[in-house]
């Protein structure tokens, strides 16, 4: 009888997404009328940018001729591509990496997903909240956590909850904590972590022989001059972190796939006996027998964001969302929302002040407004009566959300 | 203290192709001057067929507008590509599949990799020996298995042996046994299973509620018309069994990367307890949870391989490798060697006769030849003393190689 991984069953019904888009559906098929605007989900709609463009055609063009075709690539990706970004990503924020510690893969949420794999499933996993619900589900699916508890929690995870009482940061814990996720610039909430608060972070991985998975997926967004970009800005990190980077909101890459993960030489992990092994051998281990690598014109198209043209064409992309986050930021605070993020991330994440929870103002915005935005509450219990609101759409749909809003009677 | 999971020490040093190309690479260093020909990874050579690249570039065109760009697709590849496979690889031999129960991915190296997770630690599994080394590797990764003994094999695992002695088709278990791997057209042997030997697995899993998670990646390959092309050809498999497929090998997608698997609506696995629940739920959870779908573009030009040209431009391709297979089947044969497949498969398995074992045959061929094989032995015990030749290698290359391995004194 072929048995079920039974940890499965412990999940909740829906992931946050579709449930939002089951709801928004509902919701059309009622009013046909309605002329929908989304701000939930965080795709971008902008377009690929020329230089990208053109490289990617050419790498089309090499497929289609014998002497420059290519078949399985190199496993690690290419190193063009990991070469580039050692240079553009790290190098000039001082940071120095080998291209070797780079894994060029399909997406930040399957490495992120993934990597709890080449770890044992004693380890006691501590998660912001609200957070990315990939980092929960992974969690459970594992067998590293128990059943979900009425208050939203579940059993075995260390939640780390982050709200305005604690500027979104969360405490070092107290107790013992083996792998910890964090998220800067943070989804969802759009805050930041100092060096200094990332500094205490890596003072207590390195004392506890603790692994910290740093996902940095929104680190273009970043405007601030003194948020650090990379955890590896912080001094002993190599020791401690492993990095998720992404070209998917940087350069318009959601339906395109393309991202990396940073796993330094100098990262331990270790037996149950105490004994050290390398995390990067084991990772290598899990791609090469687990995955086979990015398409090559994919490869080749993510590579060319680092060139002149496409460092100039993206920012400028990376600007007009900036500007939608912005003019949301200053709607909402006329509105008289607490209003957090949107400086240097793509989300700005509100409180109405009035108590009201969030999938009820998920249904109100929706149901008066016509605007799709995210409940705070689907990213975890401190999320609840919390929105999150995402700069990736256009001017008009922005503007147009915005004076909806305002009519709103809150 | 981050525990790392103790299971990846169990796995042997090396995967097998690295281990090829470690001894590839020593032999070039000390023999600059050696023409090596490269038939060891069954890798493809032939470009993207015309068809398949006019629709990758549109897929890159559309990308480029505000109006066509596509962001996050559909959770399980987009309805062009999975209506395609529906109709051409399914409903053209009589097999009716929900387009629905098809999961892109971006390769069947990753599906079968990842599909164990959704099944519990407690299952027994039965890999045929040899076999593609994923199945056995990711099966000791997720923990049901015990160490590696002297004689090759995992404590618990059900290998079953695929020789000569049994026509590489195994024996149906007697004993108790929950998932089991199949390969046809198998790699690495290229021999196929008739109609009737498949009944009896899809019986006995029926039987015993076990899965058979079929690899089918080298289905194009089949000439003989009597060979089944699907598993869901058997009456019931559809209650019982999981369909990996690939581009890789058909459209020479290795570089480029589509492939799919099926999960039939009525597939069951069951808790501890018995109870049934939806395997079709379960992958679709783990999909929509670890993985983001293939590259627009990507699904865009595996699109175009079902197109008429496509299927015309791909048949003539597969079409020139596979006569490549029959030169090479001759060859040995006339060399007096023991020969299987590439009839139905483009592999060829060789056997010398002499009792000459896999790794030394392979330094000798490579050390007088300079042609690069698969020791078979790298497969699995069973495979001990055969050698994989691949058929994906230029006319050219096939000739020569054939040449020199006729001079060689075995």
């Amino acid at each position: 009888m072929a048995q079920i991984n039974e940890n499965y069953l412990k999940l909740q019904a829906g992931y946050l997404f579709p449930e939002i888009g089951r709801r928004v559906a509902a919701y059309q098929k009622n009013h046909p009328e309605a002329k929908i605007i989304r701000m939930g989900i965080g795709d971008v709609i902008k377009p690929l940018v020329p230089s990208v463009i053109k490289a990617f055609h050419e790498g089309v063009d090499e497929m289609s001729k014998t002497e420059s075709f290519r078949g399985y690539g190199p496993e690690q990706g290419y190193d063009f591509l990991r070469n580039a970004i050692v240079e553009h990503d790290y190098q000039t924020r001082g940071v120095n990496l080998h291209s070797d510690e780079i894994f060029i893969s399909d997406g930040s949420k399957c490495d992120s997903g993934n990597i709890l794999e080449i770890f044992g499933p004693d380890n006691k996993v501590a998660i912001q909240d609200p957070a990315y619900p990939v980092y929960v589900d992974s969690t459970v699916m594992g067998g590293r956590t128990g059943n979900i508890q009425d208050n939203g929690f579940y059993q075995g995870i260390r939640y780390m909850p982050c709200t305005a009482t604690n500027q979104f940061m969360p405490e070092i814990p107290t107790g013992k904590v083996d792998i910890i996720f964090l998220c800067y610039p943070n989804n969802p909430t759009g805050t930041t972590a100092s060096k200094d608060e990332l500094k205490k972070w890596v003072e207590y991985a390195l004392k506890n022989k603790a692994i910290i998975l740093f996902d940095a997926a929104y680190e273009a967004f970043i405007s601030e001059k003194d948020v650090p970009h990379s955890i590896y800005e912080i001094e002993g990190a190599r020791k401690v972190a492993i990095e998720f980077r992404s070209f998917s909101k940087t350069a318009g890459f959601t339906g395109t796939r393309c991202a990396f993960t940073v796993v330094p030489k100098e990262l331990m992990g270790y037996t149950s006996e105490g004994k050290a092994y390398s995390v990067h051998a084991l990772w290598y281990r899990r791609q090469t027998t687990k995955f086979n690598q990015v398409s090559y014109p994919v490869q080749k198209a993510a590579a060319a964001i680092y060139t002149p043209e496409g460092r100039k064409e993206t920012r400028e992309i990376i600007e007009y969302y900036m500007e939608n986050a912005r003019i949301m930021r200053e709607s909402f605070t006329e509105l008289g929302f607490e209003v957090f993020g949107g400086i240097n991330a793509p989300y700005v994440w509100i409180n109405s002040g009035t108590g009201m929870k969030s999938w009820d103002l998920f249904d109100k915005i929706l149901d008066e407004a016509h605007v799709v935005g995210t409940p705070g509450s689907g990213f975890g219990p401190s999320g609840e009566g919390y929105f999150r609101f995402s700069a990736f759409a256009s001017r008009e749909n922005v503007l147009e959300a915005m004076n909806r809003i305002r009519n709103l009677s809150l």
